[in-house]
C-alpha cells in the first residue's frame, strides 16, 4: 500500500489543516479551477456532472409542485436597484457594472445580476393584472455574480450557477406559506439527494435578504464543526410589489399589491457536500448526484476474459439505472484504487479471475471502506441496494456528527467554547447589540432562530430571551 | 367560427407583413417579452420550454459523442480578446465592457463573454500537457452578449442563451473532421429533432467567424424564403492554440501546440422553427420539442364522465411518453381551438360524450388541420404514430419549399430576382469584391459553399467560377 500512502499525502491532513484539505481535494479531484480573473472558478467536468445531477433532481421536484422555468436578462438597469432602499444597500457594494457596450458609453449603467428580484419584478408587474393571473410561480437557472473581497471555489466566488425561484401571491399568508414549503423542500432534497441533514429556521433581522421582511434558511454542519448556508427563501411582503407595480384586480373589482417570496440555492451545494462527507483520503460523493456511482475496477486485466466480464457488469448495472465506469486504463489497480477513492465514488467493484471463476465480485463502500463479496449474478440489485445503504450511511453519519456537536450555552464563554467544534443553542433577547457582540466575542453569527427549543436568558445580556438561536461560525 | 376569425385577426397575415406576423406570434403565444433594457428579451415559459426540450436531445447527442459539459467564467479579460488579432478585430465592436466592480473601477476591463474561444483557450494551455491529455473536447450551456443595433426576439438579441462546445485535437485533420462531424450531428438534429431541412456548407472568408481558419455553417429557409443561419461549427487551426499556448508534448517528447475547434448553437433555433413552420393561425410546434404535445379539448364537459375520460385518456398518453394538457379552464371549446392552435399545439383531441359513447376521439393535426377519429381504447399508440407523421410532415413541407425556392442564377438580374423569394445557387470568382456587389445589388450574401453542383462562371463578373456558392437574403 506504499502507493495509496503516497497518494493520500498530496492532500493536506483534513484534521490538521481543513481549509487547505479543501482546496487540495477540489483543485485534485479537478472538479474545479480558477478562473483568470480573481475571485472566479471553471466547473470541469467532474464537478459539473455533479451540479448536473443536482440541477435534474431539484428541477423535478420544482416541477412537481407546479413551477415553470423561465430566462431573464442578464443585465439590470442600476435604476432599478435603487427602488427598494434595503435591497440597493444590501446589494450595491458587491455589483459588477457593465458602463460600456457596443463601442459606447451606456447613457445608463447596468448592473450584472447579483439576484434577480427586481428585473422579475418588473416582468410580473407587466403580466400581471388580475386575480386570475395569480399564483404566479417562475424559477430561473442562471448565472450570477457578487464580487466578494475573498473567494473560495464553490463556496464563494464572485460569480456562481443557481436557481432562483420567484412567486407573486393574491395574500401575504399564501406567500408566506410558499416560503416555508419550499424551505421544507429544500430539507427534502438536501437529506435525499445530498445525504445532508440540515437546521432551518427564520434569519436574524441582521441575517435576512436585503429587501425581504423575513429570510428562512438551511444550515449544515461541516466536518469542522462550522455552519454553511446551503439555500435560502424569503418572504418579501409587498416591498417589491410596491417597488415594482406588481398590482392586480382582485375578485371585488379593487386594485391590490401582490405579495412576492423567492428563494435559491447554489452551486455553493457542491461545497457544502464535499465538507459534509469528505474524509482523510478525499471526496465521498452521495450516489444520487456522484458522476460515476460504481467504478469496475478488473484485476489481472490483461488476462483473458476478466475485460469482457467487466464490460458485462458494467452492462448489467447501467441496465438497472446506475451510472458506472470501467477502469481499463494501464495504471495499477492500486493506482486505480487511490484514484477513484479520492474522486469519492461510492462503490468500487474490483472483478478478477479468481472472482470469475467463483461467480463473485468485490464490492467496496466508499463511505466505511468495508469490502464485501456479492453474487456475480445478482450484483446490479445488491448494488443498488449497496448504493442506498450509502446514502443512509452518510446521512446517519452527518446527522449524529450534528447532533453530537449542538451544544447549549448559558454563557458568552460556553458559547465561545461551544462554537470551537460545532453549533450553540442559547437564548437571545433580540436586540442587534447583543448579536453583535457575540460575533465579537466569539466570531460566530445567528444563523437560524429555532422554533422548538426556548431558552430563558439571553447568552449575552443576561435578559430575558425573544429567541432560542443556533449560533456557529459560518462559512 | 365567428370566434375564431375573431382570434386569428390578432396576428398579422403571415403573406403580406410577415415580419409582423413574426413579433404577433411570439408575443401573444407568450414564447417571450422585451426586456427592460434594449435589446434583452425575456424567455417566458412556454419558449424555456422549447428551449429545455432542444437542450435535452441535443446535450445527449453531445454527451453519447462523448463531449463533456463544464462551466467557464462570464467575464474575460480584456487583454485576452486582444491575443488574436482577427478575433478581437470581429468582436470588439460588440462587447459589453464591465469596467466597475465591488465599488470599485477595475484595473483591467472585463468583457462579458461573446463566446468563450479565449478563456477556454486559456484554460486548455493550463490542462493540457501531455498527447494522453487528447483530445480534450468540453461543452458549456451559458448565456452570451453581444451588443447589436437591430435586435428582435430569439434571432437576434443583446444577450442569447446557446452552447458552445470547444475541443483540442493533437492533429489538424483530427480537428478538422470534428468540425465536419458536429456539423453533420447539428443537420440530423435539426432534421429529427426540428423537423427542419438545412443548407450545409463552408462560409466564405467574409462570412467566416473572426479567427477561425474555416467556418461550416447550416442555413434553413424561412417562411418568407430568407435564410437563417442555424448553426456553425469552426476550424481554428493553431491560432487559438498559439495565442493561448495550449502545446503538449507529444509521443516522441517533442512539444507542439494544438488544434481547436468550437460550435455553437443557440435560442435562434427557437427563431427558426418558428419562422419554418409557422401559418397564418400561429405557431406550429415540431412533436419532439413542443412543451405541449397533445391537447385535450372535453366537449359538453359539464356533462357527467366527460371531464374524467379526458384525464383517463391524458394518463394513457403521458404512459406513452406524450406530453399532454387537458384544457379544463371555463372558456367555450372554440375558444381553446384556437387558443392551442395559436400556440401550436401539434394534435388536438376532442372528446364529449357521444365520442366516449362511440369509443372514438376525435383527432386533428396541427399541421394539416385534417381531422380523423381514432379508436379510444387504442389511443396511445395511434397518437404516437399520428405525431411521428407530423414531425415527418413538417420536415417533408419545408424539405419541398426548399426545393422548389432554389434556383440557379448565371447573371446578378437573375440573383436578384431568385434571392426575393429564395436561395440562388450561383458560379463565383472567390473575389470578396464580387460578393460585396452581390450584397450590394441584392442584398443577398453567401449563405455557403455548395459542394455538389458546379457553375462555371461568377455570377458577378463573368470570370471563371472558383465555388459555386448559395446566395440568399438572411436574417
Amino acid at each position: 500500500m506504499a502507493k495509496n500512502e503516497g497518494f493520500v499525502k498530496e492532500i493536506a491532513d483534513i484534521e490538521a489543516d481543513f481549509p487547505q484539505w479543501y482546496t487540495d481535494v477540489v483543485l485534485k479531484t479537478k472538479l474545479v479551477d480558477y478562473g483568470p480573473v480573481k475571485g472566479t472558478m471553471v466547473i470541469r467536468p467532474y464537478g459539473y456532472a455533479i451540479w448536473e445531477n443536482i440541477q435534474r433532481e431539484l428541477d423535478a421536484r420544482f416541477k412537481a409542485a407546479g413551477v415553470e422555468n423561465a430566462y431573464f436578462p442578464l443585465l439590470i438597469p442600476m435604476s432599478f436597484m435603487t427602488k427598494e432602499a434595503e435591497h440597493v444597500e444590501g446589494f450595491a457594494p458587491e455589483v459588477a457594472v457593465v458602463t460600456h457596450a457596443g463601442g459606447e458609453k451606456l447613457q445608463e449603467p447596468l448592473v450584472v445580476r447579483p439576484t434577480s428580484e427586481t428585473i422579475i419584478g418588473h416582468m410580473f408587474g407587466k403580466w400581471v393584472e388580475s386575480w386570475r393571473d395569480l399564483p404566479l410561480r417562475q424559477n430561473q437557472w442562471c448565472n450570477v455574480m457578487r464580487w466578494e473581497k475573498t473567494t473560495r471555489p464553490f463556496l464563494r466566488t464572485s460569480e456562481f450557477l443557481w436557481q432562483e425561484g420567484h412567486s407573486v401571491y393574491a395574500t401575504g399568508e399564501e406567500a408566506e406559506r410558499e416560503t416555508l414549503r419550499m424551505l421544507s423542500l429544500y430539507e427534502t432534497f438536501a437529506r435525499e439527494v445530498l445525504a445532508m441533514p440540515v437546521l432551518t429556521g427564520r434569519k436574524t433581522e441582521k441575517e435576512k435578504f436585503a429587501g425581504a421582511v423575513a429570510t428562512y434558511g438551511m444550515e449544515a454542519m461541516m466536518h469542522d464543526g462550522k455552519s454553511l448556508q446551503s439555500g435560502t427563501t424569503h418572504y418579501m411582503g409587498q416591498n417589491f410589489a410596491k417597488a415594482f407595480g406588481v398590482q392586480f384586480t382582485d375578485k371585488d373589482g379593487s386594485l391590490k399589491y401582490g405579495y412576492t417570496m423567492s428563494y435559491g440555492v447554489s452551486t455553493r451545494l457542491i461545497g457544502a457536500l464535499i465538507m459534509t462527507h469528505g474524509d482523510g483520503r478525499g471526496l465521498v460523493l452521495p450516489p444520487p448526484v456522484a458522476p460515476v456511482q460504481v467504478v469496475i475496477v478488473p484485476v489481472a486485466m490483461q488476462k483473458e476474459g476478466v475485460l469482457a466480464a467487466c464490460k458485462e457488469l458494467a452492462f448489467g448495472l447501467e441496465a438497472a439505472g446506475l451510472r458506472v465506469k470501467v477502469d481499463d486504463s494501464d495504471n495499477s489497480p492500486g493506482w486505480k484504487f487511490n484514484e477513484w477513492e479520492m474522486k469519492g465514488v461510492p462503490v468500487r467493484l474490483e472483478l478478477g479471475p479468481r472472482d470469475i471463476a467463483a461467480g463473485k465480485v468485490v464490492a467496496m463502500r466508499r463511505d466505511t471502506l468495508e469490502k464485501s463479496e456479492l453474487s456475480l449474478a445478482e450484483a446490479p440489485a445488491l448494488v443498488v441496494e449497496l448504493l442506498r445503504a450509502v446514502t443512509e450511511g452518510l446521512y446517519e453519519k452527518a446527522a449524529r456528527r450534528m447532533r453530537e456537536r449542538i451544544v447549549t450555552a448559558e454563557t458568552l464563554d460556553e458559547l465561545l467554547s461551544g462554537v470551537s467544534g460545532g453549533f450553540v443553542r442559547a437564548g437571545w433577547c433580540g436586540d442587534r447589540a447583543c448579536e453583535d457582540k457575540v460575533k465579537e466575542f466569539a466570531q460566530a453569527t445567528a444563523r437560524v432562530i429555532d422554533g422548538e427549543h426556548t431558552q430563558k436568558t439571553c447568552v449575552c445580556c443576561g435578559k430575558q430571551a425573544a429567541h432560542t438561536v443556533f449560533f456557529a461560525r459560518a462559512y
